[in-house]
């Protein structure tokens, strides 16, 4: 599953995740990581803005990547493709 | 105003700003540089990976840059913070 260092993002609202990624960075980790997919990628961007301009002003935005994943849903085998991101927010 | 090269995602299908980009690089421009804030954020990274995937496929993801704008609403005075993407897609 996912590693230690990633938040994903889902539909709860905004604060919950950045709570989620502050407490990371608080118990130690150098490096934490907000992914997300479709929608939530929004949130996924105001999160790591969050983070970084109010709770942890040390964290700069090392780098960011956006791809494309492949669901599949259903049993008909179609298949959805839905846009990601990947924020690398890391301690200077 | 906006660089001729920038194409901002609004409300509209994200099929309006796939082709306004694709007309971008058309024109014969080598960059283009799609923005967004708020909600339409998800939007502009759809627009990013179906460009490059399907349409432009040349084109690679150069940069991408995340920030906080302050908007000022109403005569109050009262602002808002939304965050906002630039992805800057480049003819390789």
């Amino acid at each position: 599953m996912a590693d230690d260092n990633t938040v994903f993002i889902g539909k709860k609202a905004t604060m919950n995740y950045v709570l989620a990624v502050v407490t990371q960075f608080n118990s130690g980790l150098d490096e934490v990581i907000i992914k997300a997919r479709g929608r939530a990628i929004s949130r996924a961007v105001d999160v790591a803005e969050i983070v970084r301009h109010r709770f942890v002003q040390d964290a700069v935005i090392k780098d960011i990547k956006i791809d494309t994943e492949i669901l599949e849903r259903g049993e008909e085998g179609t298949t959805a493709n839905v846009s990601s991101i990947e924020i690398f927010l890391k301690k200077t």
